[in-house]
């Protein structure tokens, strides 16, 4: 068996269209695109280059699109007061602040200065808890475990019944997608399990999973005999294992890798996700439709 | 093999006993005794029944205990005054809203008009949230979840590695004794899987589990073939399956089950839950301990 493989490049271009097509109805109907603003401390390179692609999509499907790049030393309450300063402007529907922040700023306090209709990274805690007490019936999702789930739902992948393991149990991923994927609900209304470094036998867990996603943080943690014949598997893994010089451009290049042994896994999953091109792709896209969606929500409600 | 019976009852004068020390304490340091409202809406027979018992046992541990009782056909704005009064009111600690509610009101609204800070349920979404990025270091617990822990705790049950299955996934019970289970912290770190009405084979789930948890609301669900030797069981549900007269007072008495078939379970497993006497005595106990922590927390921010 070869599995299909489930491109998160190709479903972020479909995501995109639909986004941008979106974004000509509401300035039809409203008179202004969605506005994001993405709020960025610091220079932490990692941090620049996640941001300068959020901005440049922001720009490609229509969006206003406000950058607030602050000064890696700003007191904490100058950046509360730069995000009321957006709660309060109209024409911004989401605020990213992007993490992590430095040492001497609470980045809790600060995500919970963000006004929750506009808060499209869903972390602050009333999202979270009704993500949890909701389902996909949430205002919003988190963009990451958001993206799985479309990636299942347009790779038709059977959700309904299945034996799901989820392995890890950050606040990002884990145990938002774990949440998410035992409710009712379309794409949804599984059976889930969550094993973590405390687990006895996670190869043994992993084995059982219909549908396997794993966002452990350690390359090729996965190996194929933890993988059932034809299960469906999320790599959400992205680690930095190196680095090459482009031919083309000279620059150096990392390499990574996912939490999978993806080579071997392909040989016995019926769907897997590559890293890159899997789910990170997905999840700048599914912050797009959450900042669509809180416009949606806040002329409707 | 006999289980263990792990009695919420006698666990319960334990943990008053404590929470009565703890008034003594805080009238000492701060003037004044915890201070619980009760709200209750309409006069729907088991509210009324559930709700006396919360008087009587804030009486008991030396709270100052408001009664607010409202007519069934108060307008949702009246009762939300209602709740911004005991927000603003300093004596007051812990405000209750019995539920359910009558239908013309909006109980996620009335929840999130409670001062997360006063929230002694742990309902509102600011209070779930918690509880999931941050599991028992959140600051409140929901009762029966938290009672359900301080049975494992108190019974030397050990938690840490356990396989844990939850059966059923209710707001009140399944999800959040699966999400606090799982995290890293004492009486947690174990390995959960949740199992409901989606969920192919329950049996053989349930068979894999150290530490069964069961809320489903189904009398004798779980026969003794579905539990691993040497189990703990936790029965949280709660069935009326008929009534009986008592032979003292003449009055009709609900003849109660819990969701497991326990005479023959207290032979499969190493520890159980009965019913009554069980989980249910801990729920009230743990309102009286989140009762005390808010006054703490408010105290002390």
């Amino acid at each position: 068996m070869t599995a299909k493989i489930i491109r998160g490049t190709d479903l972020r271009e479909a995501l995109l269209d639909e986004v941008a097509v979106d974004v000509l109805r509401m300035k039809e109907q409203y008179g202004r695109p969605p506005g994001l603003v993405t709020i960025l401390v610091g220079e932490n390179p990692a941090s620049l280059s996640y941001v300068s692609l959020k901005i440049k999509t922001a720009h490609r499907v229509g969006f206003k699109e406000v950058q607030e790049n602050l000064p890696e030393n700003i007191s904490e309450n100058e950046l509360l007061e730069c995000i009321k300063k957006y709660n309060n402007d109209e024409t911004i529907d989401g605020i990213l602040v992007q993490l992590p922040l430095p040492g001497h700023i609470n980045e809790g306090k600060v995500i919970e200065t963000i006004d929750p209709v506009k808060d499209v990274d869903a972390f602050h805690p009333v999202n979270v808890g009704r993500l949890m007490q909701e389902g996909a019936a949430a205002p919003f999702l988190p963009c990451t475990p958001a993206g799985i789930m479309e990636m299942l739902i347009r790779s038709e992948v059977p959700v309904a019944g299945a034996e799901v393991v989820v392995v890890g149990r950050s606040n990002i991923v884990g145990k938002p997608i774990a949440n998410l994927l035992l409710q009712k609900g379309a794409a949804a209304n599984a059976t889930v399990t969550v094993v973590h470094t405390g687990t006895r036998n996670i190869a043994e867990h992993c084995l059982r999973a219909d549908i396997l996603i794993v966002a452990a943080g350690v390359p090729n943690l996965v190996r194929p005999e933890w993988i059932k014949a034809g299960a469906c598997v999320i790599d959400v893994g992205v680690n930095r294992v190196g680095e090459s010089v482009s031919a083309v451009t000279g620059k150096k290049i990392a390499l990574l890798r996912g939490d999978v042994d993806y080579d071997a896994a392909l040989e016995v999953a019926g769907w897997i996700t590559p890293v890159p091109g899997g789910v990170g792709p997905m999840t700048i896209a599914m912050l797009m439709k959450n900042t669509v969606k809180a416009m949606k929500l806040r002329r409707t409600s």
